[in-house]
């Protein structure tokens, strides 16, 4: 990225206040740029930023005037954020694109790679494989046989995926990745247990984006099923046979069991653990840390805790646990308040009964 | 796998009901079958699902009889679940056997490596080390120095056995896995840490399942020992010097730390979190996101919650948990019940003294 | 390693007390050790394994006087447990060194490793990156673009460092780690989400450990940072643009979200779990399975408990926890109580009517 004020004011449609020449080669925040940086002041909050940023380009929304004087070059555009994105976009974009095929990779006889593709060295490609246009096979990335890879999806280092798998177009399966190892299946044989045999595989649709080190199961039977879009961070473990909607977005190290359906459009928090066999509605928002026991049947509902509960419930519930001790104590001083009336009344009662 | 009703029949002593020809390549739920899907119908309750079912072939069991037409060919054995079972470890066993040494293969001088084990591209084996029979080394397998793979064991992509690691026969290690990696040691040495040489090894005996990306950490001196039989799932992280006993099953994103001692065929739901330097006795059950934070000494204990209590002693307290803004409530109400209960009493007082 | 009681003695500066010929091969704990190790009692209370311990050699305190025959060589030093970790550092140190530059690895033309590096076979290294004097880089470590990786520092089998990464010197990154894939951002569109391009990298500085598998996310602009000394263990995920002060230490499976800023000298037990955006303090505690979901602003604090509270208040509120249905039920008696005592005033009162 190298880009002068001018250039980025052509890109956006914006009006450049100060010197269009200004240079810069990254991003940063207005509060921790330094010379060669752009940034951006969208929210009026952070004025005041803008005033000593050591940044040399900032964008700023349409009508901002500066109350004071500013060192670094302006570029005013309509939306500052979303010219940002778009710049960010641009910028991605132009990134020097990796291509080729290695004649350091492993693509088997009766594997199809796209010609555009790329394949980086000590990639490897099983038999029967097809990778197609666009994709990126980074190096070390294992992908087993009969796999496909769709059009324009990215495979980065030591992703494994294995045999029998389909992975979506426009798909993202960042480093470490795991996508059809067996599923955790085991039936007791006395005291031991043998191996059931995973048969199925994992599908991911179009736009499905796979997190560091996170990983799917193949089905014991069937598929394993990530739907169109949905985007899950890093270290999160998928059981077999689990189905998640179309859209649904998990942070890290999230645990799904096996068999479990969840429905579109969620969102989990980080750390999230759900019991096998559940279900999940549509546009339900989990908290971070929640354990799910039963089956979340209301769309749109929002769970907390683990055991998780209404989240409304929840947090009304957690307030008072942290109060526990003092209630404890209240709950003792009234059994003693309640032991000095019933002594009082007993005191009381043979003076009535004399009084009669 | 391709097989025809006659030839199911013949391997799992069935009848065949409808055309002997019909053919199968996949196994599928009932409910979810499509034209060339083996099923099964084991449990009356889904009865239903065979008259409308997509399979090609259903198992059903022995006096089974449709009470409506059934277009698929049923094949009728003693119990459809156990025929489905062996019928499924038939075709894993067909499965074509990866075999030879790839000569893209690392495999240093001083290793030995059994004629019929299969070593994929780009796998590495060190030096002194030794994969014996029917060991299956899949591509980017890192095998370490002074390593023994144990007769029959499956090593698949990316998973790394670090220096002097012991690996018994007939395991499984799923990508990513890490054996021997350092234990987490480090001495305060005034304001920062000084690390402590993690000189110990892993020793993982025979029949033992790693998941993908699981971790299990070399001992500072001696072993970390994973005992015949255990099963691990994914994500799994096992601290130095730990000790899992015989047939022991940990459900993903479980934590070990250090010098824990689980005993034998104990299992623990996923997430869940042990304490260092505790013991677990033999045939424990601790609930998912449970953490252990002191010894379980009684053979069998069901355990849940963080920190966790006996199962029922959790449960009982859980419930009340999500009841107790109502508590509070009611706590309050008491108080002012209370309140006014004294002040009667206080009012009758003069009235009695008036009354005598 | 291969040692005389008398080498030893040697190194450390203390006295043989047996046969100065005995020899070890290898480190055990006192009550494990067998022929060939050595071994060590610093603590009293350990005082009886000595006497049938199978260790050949013994580290001992000056001072020690066995109270009965020892059949194990005793090397008297001055702190037996400091004596041990010397010894340990130094079998580290003489352990074969790898080196050398693999023919079978991959360096881009423009990258740079200076000669005493050792690069294993199917290692990467890409283009502009540079690799210090003394950096070990171990087969399937994949380096990508415009990276650089300090003196000193290695990087195990099957680690990740994605482009524009850097990683100072004296650092240790454990197999699977992964540094600076995207971080998790995206901006709804609709239903659906549309990538953030995460622009920025990860720094790490000098004498950083990263355990197995653990995933360093690069920040959305600027860098992600762990500063100086930051022990991280197995399975940690750091969201984008984290930074994590000087010699902080976290156990495994620990989850710390975007933006983050935690101060120096932290120590974070397992499974801890930090929301985004938020500030934690120097000097800072955090118990296993803790869920912080504010910012923690006093220096030192404890914390315990999902949602966390101030350890203290935590534990005690823990302790009621555990005795809610009791408590429920003391509750319920009061009621009872009460409701006996208004009865019985209210019988009273017609009698004191009665009276008057």
């Amino acid at each position: 990225m190298e880009l002068t004020a001018r250039q980025i004011a052509g890109l956006l449609r914006g009006v450049v206040h100060g010197d269009p020449e200004t240079r810069v080669n990254t991003f940063a925040k207005i509060e921790e740029a330094s010379t060669g940086s752009l940034s951006f002041l969208a929210n009026p909050k952070y004025e005041h930023y803008i005033y000593n940023t050591g940044a040399s380009v900032v964008l700023v929304n349409a009508g901002f005037v500066p109350c004071r004087p500013v060192q670094a070059t302006l570029v005013e555009v309509e939306n500052a954020y979303s010219a940002l994105a778009t710049l960010m976009n641009h910028v991605e974009a132009c990134r020097p694109c990796r291509q080729g095929i290695s004649p350091m990779a492993f693509i088997a006889e009766t594997a199809y790679v796209e010609k555009n593709a790329y394949v980086g060295a000590f990639a490897y490609i099983g038999e029967h494989s097809t990778i197609e246009a666009d994709c990126k096979i980074y190096p070390y990335a294992c992908i087993g046989d009969h796999v496909r890879i769709g059009e324009g999806t990215i495979v980065y280092p030591h992703v494994t995926v294995y045999d029998n798998c389909f992975v979506g177009a426009s798909c993202m399966l960042h480093a470490g990745a795991v996508v059809g190892a067996d599923g955790f299946g085991f039936a007791p044989e006395g005291d031991q247990y043998s191996k059931i045999p995973q048969t199925g595989n994992v599908v991911l649709e179009d736009n499905v984006e796979v997190g560091a080190n996170t990983t799917i199961d193949r089905a014991v039977m069937g598929s394993t099923v990530i739907r169109r879009g949905v985007k899950l961070d890093n270290l999160i473990q998928i059981g077999h046979n689990v189905e998640i909607g179309e859209d649904t977005v998990m942070a890290a190290q999230t645990g799904v069991a096996g068999s479990v359906k969840i429905g579109r459009h969620c969102m989990f928090g980080g750390q999230v653990g759900i019991s096998g066999h559940l279900r999940v509605a549509d546009n339900v928002r989990i908290g971070a840390q929640s354990g799910i026991l039963g089956d979340v049947r209301e769309s749109g509902a929002a769970m907390m805790g683990s055991p998780s509960l209404c989240a409304k419930q929840y947090l009304r519930a957690s307030v008072i646990f942290r109060r526990l001790p003092e209630m404890h104590q209240r709950l003792e001083n009234l059994y003693q308040e309640i032991e000095t009336l019933k002594q009082k009344m007993e005191e009381k009662d043979p003076c009535e009964n004399r009084g009669h």
